[in-house]
């Protein structure tokens, strides 16, 4: 709990009325490895705040799985499209180590956003840094090589190839496993 | 103006105080041809609805160009990132038409939001609309081919090879010039 609160106060200083309010539609939701948190063709229908663990945001191609996103403790993990939208997940989201989350339905939040001022700013900073997000990823994409990917990445998430599968990583980088075991020695001078 | 008020009204109904509030923080802009409105290096410390025109956004690396977007009427332009971060914008935006525009300055938009929550909610609603629009642009660029990406930019903009020069059509599209005119005889049978 304490790890939300200073979430949301880096964003917006919430009174305890405010807080304790989202407190109240909060659930918290266990999920064991390899467990989807949301599957491919369903709304997304809630945000939900990573107290522990760590998720994978991918979908299959032609049998081929492709990862777009890693989301990791003290964030927000959403198909956010789908929760905006209505529109069906076109994604996964699967938890990579046993996980504990905490679920807000979006009816909830709609309520909160209504009654509170300040629980719809809030909302609002939180759609501005998901769009910083994607901005970066798409400009990573346009712009940078694989080994600066890779290297932003492990800037990020230093523990990253400790916790998930080296081919998830290359999958999100967009390289092959043998290719990014290559970039991996050159950059670090490990392997 | 009643352009404006048409597309704030489809996302939060504002009375006619709070819209006249905004209206007195908006400056018109008139801009040549080919004029721009933002530079390499500046930060972006405003949010611009067109009222006429055409802005393309796009950077130079190593002096080639690429087009990132494209703005049209009735839309907002901007460096978004720049204006949430308040960093240096590494792109340029430039009217390809006369244009008319009116800017609202960071400093006045933020004394708004304080003011009114529902222009937060508002700005909320726009920071949601941009973080849909980028997650589309960078699932097009991971899953779509050149030729659909044409196909949902022509359905989209039906008349923008009329308004906007082919090889920026192109440089959008990550595709040659010569590749542009193949798919589109491809896809349309014209030339």
């Amino acid at each position: 709990m304490q790890a939300i609160r200073s979430y949301f106060d880096k964003l917006v200083k919430l009174n305890d009325l405010e807080f304790a309010e989202i407190v109240r539609v909060m659930k918290k939701v266990s999920l064991s490895k390899k467990e989807f948190l949301l599957n491919e063709g369903e709304v997304c229908d809630f945000v939900a705040f990573i107290e522990k663990g760590v998720f994978r945001y991918h979908h299959e191609i032609e049998g081929e799985e492709k990862v777009i996103a890693f989301f990791f403790e003290r964030e927000f993990v959403s198909n956010y499209r789908s929760f905006l939208t209505g529109q069906p997940s076109e994604y996964y989201i699967q938890a990579l180590e046993e996980s504990e989350i905490w679920i807000i339905r979006k009816a909830d939040l709609m309520r909160l956003y209504d009654k509170f001022p300040k629980i719809d700013r809030l909302g609002r900073f939180i759609a501005e840094r998901l769009f910083l997000a994607v901005t970066a990823r798409l400009d990573s994409f346009l712009f940078s090589s694989p080994e600066d990917r890779f290297q932003s990445l492990i800037k990020q998430n230093p523990a990253l190839f400790e916790r998930v599968p080296q081919y998830m990583i290359a999958s999100f980088l967009g390289v092959t496993p043998e290719s990014l075991s290559r970039i991996r020695t050159r950059v670090t001078g490990n392997y």
